[in-house]
This record gives C-alpha cells, structure tokens and sequence, in this order.
C-alpha cells in the first residue's frame, strides 16, 4: 500500500525549513509542501489566541493542498497544540498531527544518561514551558534546565555564524548548565541547527545535542514503521516534488532560503510562492 | 482658536512608544491614542504591498478615535509613505499625516556642521534607503553614511542595556562611521533611544545623537506655531488623557511599556486594550 500525498511542513517563517531539510534528506522519495507565514512571523510574542487563529488557517491550507500528513515545525505554534494536561493534538481534521516538542524531548531522553536534560529556545518557548512539561511526562523523574536565548536567531540572521561575539553569546547563555550534570542539550528554536557547530564547541563534549529535525525524522519513520503512516511509492534518488509557500515574500526569505538549503541539490526543485491567507 | 481632538501615534510594535513619550514631554496638555500593531510585528521583513495594507487598516482605527493628526513611529511604516521621488505623503484622509523618517532628516542637517549624517537602523530601514534618499532630497550635496544594526533591539529586550556584550556590538556597527568626518548620527529605528547612552559612550564626542522622538516633537512644535496645527484648550500641568492600544497583548509587551514609560508619572493614565483589527 503506497500513499502519494505530499507531507505539509508549517513554520511561522523560515527557521521551519531546516526541519524541511531534515525530512527530505530521511524521505528522499516523498513529495513536500511547506508554508511559512512570513506576513506575521514571529509568533513568539503572539497571543495563544492570535497563534490559534493563524494556526487553522494555515493548516488548512495544507489540507486543501491534499497533505497526507501536517508538521508544525514551530515552536509557538507547537505549544498551541497543547492541552491542559500538557498532551499535545496528534491529528487535525482526522489527519496526522505533529509537532516539534515532543520528538525532540523523546530524542533527549533517548539519548541522555542522566536523565538531565538542558533546553534552549526563544524566550517564548521557554515561558511556555512546553519542553519542561513534556520531558516531565514522559519520564517524571527526570530533571529538565532551560535558557532563553533570544539572541540567537539575530545572530544568524546578521550571518555571524562562526563568530568569536557568537561564541561570546553561546558562552554566557551557556553557562547555566555548566553546573548540571545534563548530557543532552536540545536545540528548542528550528533556526539553531545553523549555529551547531558553535554550540557544540561551547557546549563541550558532555552534551549529546538533538536538533528537531533530526529527531522530527525519528519520530516519522518509527510511524511509517508501525503503519499509522504510509510511505509513497517513489524509490530513491529523490523522485518527489517540494513546493514551498510564504504568506509574504522579502529579500530576506529568499536568503534564508539559500542559506538553509542551498548547498542541496533538492533547491533546483524549489518553487518559492505566495499563498494568500486571510491576512 | 483650540482642537481638542487627541494626537494618534501608530507603531507597529512598542518602539514607538519612545517617540510616543517625547511627545508627551514636549506637549504636556495634549490628548494622546496610541496603536502598536504587535499581532503582526514586526513590519521590517514584510513587502511593501503587506505593509500598505496594514498601515492603512492602522490608520483608519486611529481616525475612528477622531484624531487631529497622524504620526507614524515606524520607520517600515514611514518608507512605505514615500512616493517615487522621495517625497512623503503628509495627510491621510484629510488629517496632517507625519513620518518618523523626515523630521530626523531635518535634525540631523540643522544639528551638522559638515553635512555628512551617519545613520543606523533595521536592516530593513537601511535596505530601503529612506534616510539616504531624505537627507540628499533636503540637500543634495550631503554626504549619508548608513549601518544597519539588526541586534540592537534584541539586546534592548534581552534587557542588556549597559553590558560590555552590547558595546562591543556597538563599537562593530559604529567602527563603519569613524573614517567619515560625519558629526550626527542619526538613530534611526525607535528603539535605539533606550541605547542612547551606550551610543554617546561607543560613538564618541564627535556625534550629535538624534532621535526620532526629539525631532517629531520639534517638527510638531514648528507647526503647531505655525498654525498647521492646533493646539488643545488643556494648559500644563498635564489635563490631557492617554490612550494605548495593541493589536495582541502579550507579557512582554507590558514589560517593554513599563520600560519605556515606567520612570514617567503619566503611566498611571495609561490603558493598554486590546483593538480589533481584521487580523
């Protein structure tokens, strides 16, 4: 049984499209939409109505473009998808719901020995806590740290990449969890995979780092495993398609774009659009 | 004669609350409603056809509270006002209508000596070249040299205000200037003013600081003398009323209200409510 439905991939605005890379490396036959609501990006210091709002208007319009599955590669929006006793929406309008939190926390504790895992992310997503209560209920022993980092995204946009002023930034919000004994750091903001190499000389060795791409790749193939997802039926090399959406267009999009996927041969089938939501 | 008709100020966020509060200074009996667009901010990275739409769907609210003249406290916003010969558009509707960007122009020629303006902002400020095309419109043998500082107002709310991590960002953004024999330095974005005196420090004796809070209160002045516009029947001490309204409300913009006005004994007039517009 084959199911040749793209995979919808929604972001807030660009930082989304590292998970994008992430998914098209792991599924090289599968066909990908993306949307990036760069007309009202960032949701970070939105309100949860505002977020719920923006939302449903974007996942359906990957559902109207016949998606067999719906990942939200944004941390804001992920949070929203919460409910009360912190168990996050896992389908929309009977299909497949994803978001960015939880695979990242599974890949953590997966990957941690202590149990003491370290998060980063935008100062939104850390006064959500949705990292915090999420590794909680999945193991509520173990010990969770975390750090805003709001410089970061700045950072990258500015093109300081491998910068001794980045280092000097990674270093002070770093230093919080130098005296944990964590081993797992999780890149909590989809723009962050930019700056690992930084991060992981700051860091140091102790820390394993899981970055939501990685583990949003993870969490698809176990459920294309287990059946509750059904693999298309294009083989290796890529035989998909991507198309990739912004509710408004910029220079800066288009950089953002080239800089996250430029060095992939898979740009050449990029279509860059604009699809009109109700702005 | 008295118009006792309120002063609509409209950001698409909270910066403009710095021009908001030199306004207020300079003309304590005025009547004030103020608009920052904060479910949609910010407007740096958006097209011009978005920001249009916005602006207007912006203005319009502030007509609705029957103000007698429009100031818009953005510079995103303020570009987008400028026709293809650089001149801004100065009435909306019939209503005195007034950008953030000229009246810094005018500062920054009246306040040099050598007519060669230094500049910071947003990338996107600095992208649109409004500051350049205003200066050399007012006179077209100046010399404008501009930076773009897109970590600035980052810093700001990371609340990094007086730390050595911001001056060695301001000494790499400012470095650019000291070849010139430029001796203003326009701060081109309505945030900086929180950074002024981290600025004076890094950009030395030599600059003029401008802001856009002082300039419009200064251009506001000359025509209220000049009779462009009147003033309300209120005398000082304050019998005037403020109004604040956000599009979203979210924690940190109180924070950053409380930052900006806090010091000011006005705040306790404030009323911060949330404006439907079609989101």
């Amino acid at each position: 049984m084959t199911d040749d439905r793209p995979i919808g991939v929604f972001d807030s605005g660009v930082g989304g499209l590292t998970v994008l890379k992430s998914l098209m490396h792991a599924f090289p036959q599968e066909k990908f939409v993306y949307i990036g609501d760069t007309a009202r990006l960032p949701y970070g210091g939105k309100s949860l109505e505002t977020i719920h709002l923006y939302l449903e208007q974007n996942l359906q319009a990957l559902l109207d473009k016949n998606v067999k599955l719906l990942v939200v590669a944004c941390n804001s929006a992920s949070s929203a998808l919460m409910d009360d006793d912190g168990v996050f929406a896992d389908q929309y309008k009977g299909i497949p719901l994803y978001n960015v939190i939880e695979p990242g926390c599974r890949s953590a504790l997966a990957a941690s020995g202590t149990q003491s895992i370290s998060v980063i992310g935008t100062r939104a997503t850390v006064e959500a806590k949705s990292y915090v209560k999420t590794i909680r209920r999945l193991n509520p022993s173990a010990v969770v740290a975390q750090q805003a980092c709001p410089l970061l995204v700045p950072l990258i946009e500015e093109g300081w990449i491998e910068d001794p002023l980045t280092n000097l930034v990674l270093h002070r919000y770093l230093s919080t969890f130098q005296a944990t004994d964590s081993d797992a750091l999780v890149l909590g903001c989809t723009h962050y995979p930019i700056l690992v190499e930084s991060i992981k000389r700051v860091a140091g060795l102790k820390f394993k780092i899981i970055t939501s791409g990685e583990a949003m790749a993870a969490q698809l193939n176990e459920d294309f495993t287990s059946g509750r997802l059904i693999k298309n039926s294009g083989s290796a090399p890529f035989l998909g398609s991507l198309e990739i959406f912004m509710t408004d267009l910029h220079p800066f999009v288009h950089r953002l774009c080239k800089r996250v996927l430029g060095t992939d041969t898979l740009l050449e089938r990029k279509c860059t659009d604009v699809l009109k939501l109700e702005l």
